[in-house]
């Protein structure tokens, strides 16, 4: 029983998609969010800037004692995952893997798609884990930059975003890929439009339930899950204009169970 | 005779569109830019965020032992100039003052549209500098936050972005506005899309080349003008992944007269 909270963080608030599986998953547990939105988005920049931002938000969550640290960003977890797990004194776990496992499970074919944020297609990170996971595995990625914005505008349904969505997901026309992996925590918004563009007999994988899972088997290992309690929830931002509060809502898909504070790093 | 570099800044490289008119309007001045490219966009997040990165460039700039400042970037002027001319030791120009007064000047029925970040928008700097010049103006504003990350991965004739330019720029049919000011320093490669959603009679304001005038007359009227020089001109960013190289192309319309260089802030 150890009744430490579980640190979980982001880039910006994309994360939230994670947060709401964790509470699915594991309704005892404490939580301590942090997006970073007043350097979001990462996956347009460089790896040092990206390790550079993550460690500090990582160092925060460490001082709250946390009892194990969540990389709920796919851009942060491709590219930064191996230098927060040499800094913390907990256990850290990505979005990464999870995921790559979900595909590896789901594919048939053995021809996996990947879209995500142009840091994580950039850095292989998903083609590293699921050649490990299966030799046989075949890998197409395709970065999709204008999604983020898209869905934090909350244009999910736009005409623009379909074009945009057609554009980009060209890539996986005419190939056997039978399984796409979401490789943002914000496409989960855009799901609609990437199902109806890459058709009905892709599976699209999102990392959120598979982390959520991988969270839950770690903490049981690891002797650290809550017993009976009634959860506290703490969500901090690095800055706050109306829109956070206003996105926050579309990603969690319903109303934060906790108000959202601003702190500076 | 002066021969200090001028310092001009962005959250971003939008602000190279302006670089561009200042090297034309000003062919001997020596010049230092910096682009915030680790933290970019501004216009996005809130006034307090906003104000902390953008005195933290010009700081970097002052110790760079620049003459003047130019905030070549409308969000940072419309929301941190005062708190920016209070700690610069030399004169401070932004981009809104040159823009307004343009727009003020070619408008015929004082009916003056805005399109700019949320930050810009919501600050109402536009407004408030439009009613100082002329008590008879009219204003409309119209946020247009995906068009910078638009603008950034080039899409500036995709049929996404007509759509979107349709959308937003929709708040202007069946007004008066007869002017409009591309309040801010990307929208200058999108003019094509707005000239034709808005149409052919509306005159599109864009803030750089005013700005560069303006900047003529501050140096001659304070004595801080150059002599005959082979103008020096240095370019900074905080984040420089490849995307950067590519977008400063694109902002600049055609080749930098240097070459980019990384630095921590």
């Amino acid at each position: 029983m150890d009744a430490r909270p579980i640190g979980v963080f982001d880039s910006g608030i994309g994360g939230l998609t994670v947060v709401k599986q964790i509470i699915d998953v594991l309704p005892n547990e404490n939580i301590i969010y942090v997006g970073d939105t007043a350097r979001v988005p990462y996956g347009t920049r460089g790896k040092e800037v990206i390790t550079r931002f993550a460690l500090e938000v990582a160092n925060f969550l460490i001082h709250q004692n946390v009892k194990c640290l969540v990389v709920a960003c796919n851009t942060i977890s491709a590219t930064a995952l191996d230098e927060i797990q040499t800094i913390s004194p907990v256990p850290v776990i990505g979005v990464i893997t999870p995921a790559a496992r979900e595909a590896v499970k789901k594919s048939s074919s053995k021809n996996i798609g990947i879209i995500g944020t142009s840091a994580t297609v950039n850095s292989k990170a998903y083609e590293r884990e699921l050649e490990n996971l299966d030799t046989m595995v075949n890998v197409i990625a395709q970065a999709c930059p204008v999604f983020v914005p898209l869905a934090e505008e909350g244009l999910t349904e736009h005409e623009a975003t379909r074009l945009i969505a057609k554009d980009y997901l060209t890539t996986f026309n005419n190939t056997a890929v039978d399984t796409l992996i979401l490789g943002c925590t914000h496409y989960p918004v855009l799901k609609n439009i990437i199902q109806q563009t890459v058709g009905e007999n892709v599976t699209l994988i999102d990392s959120a339930k598979p982390t959520a899972v991988e969270l839950k088997t770690l903490l049981e290992n690891m002797g650290l899950q809550n017993g009976f309690n009634i959860p506290r929830y703490k969500f901090y931002v690095t800055d706050a204009p109306d829109r956070v509060n206003k996105v926050a809502q579309i990603l969690f898909q319903g109303e934060l169970p906790g108000t959202i504070e601003k702190i500076n790093l």
